[in-house]
């Protein structure tokens, strides 16, 4: 049972189709292609559901031999931590992330204010061993991780540029055809909605005074043309996953735009979620848009710390991924048992 | 004995001032000045060498509020690399770094394609320790780590955009001053040469169909229009420094430009070493580029791996970094001498 297909169709397939032309994919591509394809054989002869969550921001290189490019801003904490909670739950996880971005279990000991080695110490007998204060929550963390290994539930998928991502998000996509409803798409990564077409990259890096159509250096300025990337969730929803569950999400600054960009994404791409969420206070609400409901997610007692920072929490303390992947499952829920009906 | 001030300084400076003046400094701009002071006063006294090592890139936000913005390709491998050397030579280190990029000692078990929680273990006592075909390297590097924090010898200070990055330099190259010819700049991170200024930039995440002067998004397409950051390093050289040895690098991706871009920068800022290297062979080779002289710096047997991708190393294997530091501290010492008499 697959959603019906759009009239404007064409439209999109043929921008579609235009962009993986001319953008070509990956060097690990197809060594990805079968990570991917065996995988999901694996989890589906299991009866298991697979999330694929993706996390991170994509880059757009300026040069084709890249010194400088365009980010999104995202360190991957909703991605990573959103994907331990989805394994909790039961799910396989493909972890379609931003090379070097934080990953689910690791993210724990990265990106914080110590490096890695100040929860190391030499013993007596002279073993490098883990600070005793940080011993239990250690292991707590190290085990959980094992065991994502040892049942092989959690594959880790790296991109950096948007086309790298759009390739293995279209690929998975294909591949976990086969669980029918039983795959969940959990996008959390920041794609730009901009790019510049290869035809009209600089091969190598843009100097002062260069004149091409990408990046153009006017004498003592540079300006940067950029086209927009085509939408492929439109292709996603419409082509690519027709029967699984599609979560977008978006991330706005303005407070007065939110609910209103989440709810013209909904009605836009015909999906099933869009998880909406504000830069300043991300960490502790967002807002889950679904057809004909608004549901706000919060963390009790939570806010801007007194020094204006976030209070980001993570480990024992109470995360708000904790709150929202379960709200996402009982949906998911929902629709298998639909689609089964 | 300082460098002779030039005619164009005016220029200069008022480029400067006006970029400090409308780019304000970074919310704590004050606590790190006072640990810059500290750190300074402490090895003067201690007639300890002192380096300011940069590393990583720097981010041009798009917008005020930030969720897109321009990045310089830099993982921090050079400058993490590096510091290690110097502090090894007996100096004392500023690691002025980009925030999350590699840093000195930690970057051995970072950016690898293990997570960091690969190298660990439950051993039978129920207790987190380091497996034991990592013991040995891991005790090497903690080592190092330790003595570097009990000897104080190593100030990390982070930053994210230029703007940031340039307070920093400039604020740290003052405090550097009572060093004398004693401290040297080693300028590795890859510095963004354009911004938006800040009266052009958006408050909110630029949206489709919005127009304004940084980020004008016509209809569908995005035209990103940026202006030349101030040249710093002359800033640097003739005010900020007038007495320590000064150190650029220049990364090309075209071969045919590096010597000729490298030279000229020497000509242009008057300062005692360009470094160059190339995008695809920086790990293996560099050029040092001083008044009269170059000088190509290699690693034996080295090249592409057969994958085409770098042969990246570290640990107990050699490092590029490790030819190159003590070649600067030859010259820093000459220059030292030259100074003296």
């Amino acid at each position: 049972m697959g959603r019906p297909a759009l009239s404007s169709g064409s439209t999109v397939e043929t921008a579609e189709a235009d962009y993986f032309q001319n953008n070509p994919p990956p060097k690990e591509f197809s060594q990805n292609k079968q990570l991917v394809r065996a995988f999901v054989q694996r989890h589906s002869e299991q009866g298991r559901r697979v999330a694929l969550v993706t996390s991170g921001g994509t880059t757009v290189p300026l040069e084709n031999q890249t010194v400088r490019f365009i980010d999104n801003f995202s360190a991957g904490t909703r991605g990573a931590t959103s994907a331990e909670y989805f394994l909790e739950n039961g799910y396989a996880v493909i972890f379609l992330h931003r090379r070097f971005s934080l990953l689910p279990y690791s993210r724990h000991y990265s990106h914080t204010t110590n490096c890695f080695l100040d929860f190391m110490e030499i013993d007596q007998q002279g073993k490098v061993t883990v600070k005793n204060n940080y011993q239990i929550g250690m292991q707590t963390v190290l085990q959980k991780y094992q065991r994502a290994q040892t049942e092989q539930t959690l594959l880790l998928l790296p991109f950096t540029s948007v086309t790298e991502y759009l390739w293995s998000l279209r690929d998975t996509a294909l591949s976990l055809q086969v669980l029918g409803p039983n795959a969940v798409f959990y996008l959390a990564a920041a794609v730009s909605d901009f790019f510049i077409p290869r035809d009209r990259m600089s091969e190598h890096k843009i100097q002062s005074g260069d004149l091409n159509a990408a990046g153009l250096s006017q004498g003592t300025k540079l300006v940067v043309d950029l086209d927009p990337v085509p939408k492929f969730l439109k292709s996603l929803v419409d082509g690519w996953a027709p029967n699984a569950m599609i979560v977008s999400f978006k991330l706005e600054t303005d407070p007065l735009l939110l609910i209103s960009k989440a709810k013209k994404a909904l009605e836009r791409y015909s999906h099933h979620l869009v998880i909406g969420n504000l830069l300043l206070t991300r960490a502790w609400e967002v807002v889950l848009v679904s057809p004909g409901r608004e549901e706000w997610v919060r963390l009790p007692n939570h806010g801007p710390d007194p020094t204006g920072t976030f209070a980001f929490e993570s480990g024992s303390v109470l995360e708000i991924e904790s709150l929202i992947v379960p709200k996402v499952i009982r949906l998911h829920d929902v629709m298998i048992q639909q689609t089964c009906n």
